[in-house]
């Protein structure tokens, strides 16, 4: 089989782009550079903030993802990722600009959670993407109940995203953040989705334990069986 | 000023790509997604074995590198950079295949231990670049002696670089390695130059504490520099 192309619509923030490349290249099992499938990115920081858009009539960023797919494909990529939850509002405009598939990291995320028999979830996400219900029509009839955090749980998750991670701030307090995810827990939450690509790297960075299920990583894993390259 | 675009030239391998791409996003000096300069990245595994080709008759890189750095220049890359240092024995060619400045990973370290003061410093790299000179040329007429390991010693350093990072095998033995780096700093060396983009990964992985120079990141900050954007 000849070897394919995964292309990523980064930039959504920078960090996690670069997490999603080095998951992708950690999870191939492979035994030489040669054997790594060819990955091409465009880490786009043109891309104005979702959230701000869904909500707030911020500028809209479709011409910008749409920009950076098409720029992938004529480079030769043969499926696209978007490490980016809030993103996915935005999903159908993306796959309409381009002739190549485009794997959906929400809808990954749902098969694996099924698969694993849960039957609860707490979701962790930006105003956007949960004010949207990207995640709710996404697992819409999967069996599966998603909680989401109580208003002051849920400015605390934005604050941990924008002024921790995306600031870059490794001093920052992670306390009400990490009340947000336990009262989810309290609740009956069998596993935290981590629904903002910053948040693996908040749980990195602010060394938060917690039962969580990581989208990234998920996207990763799909694009590298899509990629016909074997996984670990 | 107009945002840059940076262009990385990757794949070689695909780990240390990751590796420079986030020390890209971690040292830039902002507050939002959208400050950070635009990235984008062909990590090009179908680019041959650099040593391989310099010493033992392998496929020749130069047309792969030639068009990973003109699909960059193609979607807008600003300044390409090679997280590779054998790669830098076929930089000519690169610079010659594309109208953007290509930035030279190995001058700027020079560039740096000048600065820094350094006057013996040790080689750690693979014998494609310590055979074929590209180190010893860049630092010609600088003033500062480079030290390379004997030949066991040289045999450890391309045993963790393929046999352990690019192998993906963290329980590989460090030891013959710890012991190469420790005897050129017995032997004067300052400070030992990480001279292949596995080995910053390789000290991480390994756990290794030692006093070293990593081309990597010099790279990264003489990228984010000619973007424009402020350092940290």
């Amino acid at each position: 089989m000849a070897k394919k192309t995964i292309g990523i619509v980064g930039g959504m923030g920078p960090l996690a782009t670069a997490d999603l490349f080095r998951k992708i290249v950690l999870h191939a099992d492979v035994k030489s550079d040669q054997e790594h499938p060819r990955v091409v990115i465009d880490s786009n920081t043109d891309i104005p903030d979702r959230t701000a858009a869904l909500l707030h009539g911020g500028a809209d960023p479709t011409p910008e993802l749409q920009k950076s797919a098409r720029r992938l494909e004529s480079i030769g990529a043969d499926v696209l990722i978007m490490p980016c939850n809030t993103a996915h509002g935005f999903y159908d405009a993306v796959a309409a600009a381009v002739h190549i598939p485009v794997l959906h990291m929400i809808r990954l995320t749902r098969d694996t959670l099924k698969a694993r028999g849960v039957k609860t979830a707490g979701l962790l996400a930006t105003d956007g993407t949960v004010q949207t219900g990207v995640y709710a029509r996404a697992f819409e009839g999967s069996g599966i109940a998603l909680l989401t955090p109580d208003e002051a749980g849920q400015a605390a998750v934005m604050d941990i995203i924008y002024n921790g991670v995306k600031a870059g701030d490794a001093g920052h307090d992670p306390a009400a953040f990490r009340a947000s995810c336990e009262a989810l827990l309290d609740r009956g939450a069998e596993t935290l989705i981590l629904g903002c690509t910053e948040l693996p790297l908040a749980l990195e960075l602010y060394g938060l334990d917690l039962p969580a299920t990581d989208p990234t990583l998920e996207l990763a894993l799909g694009a590298l069986r899509f990629a016909g390259c074997p996984v670990k």
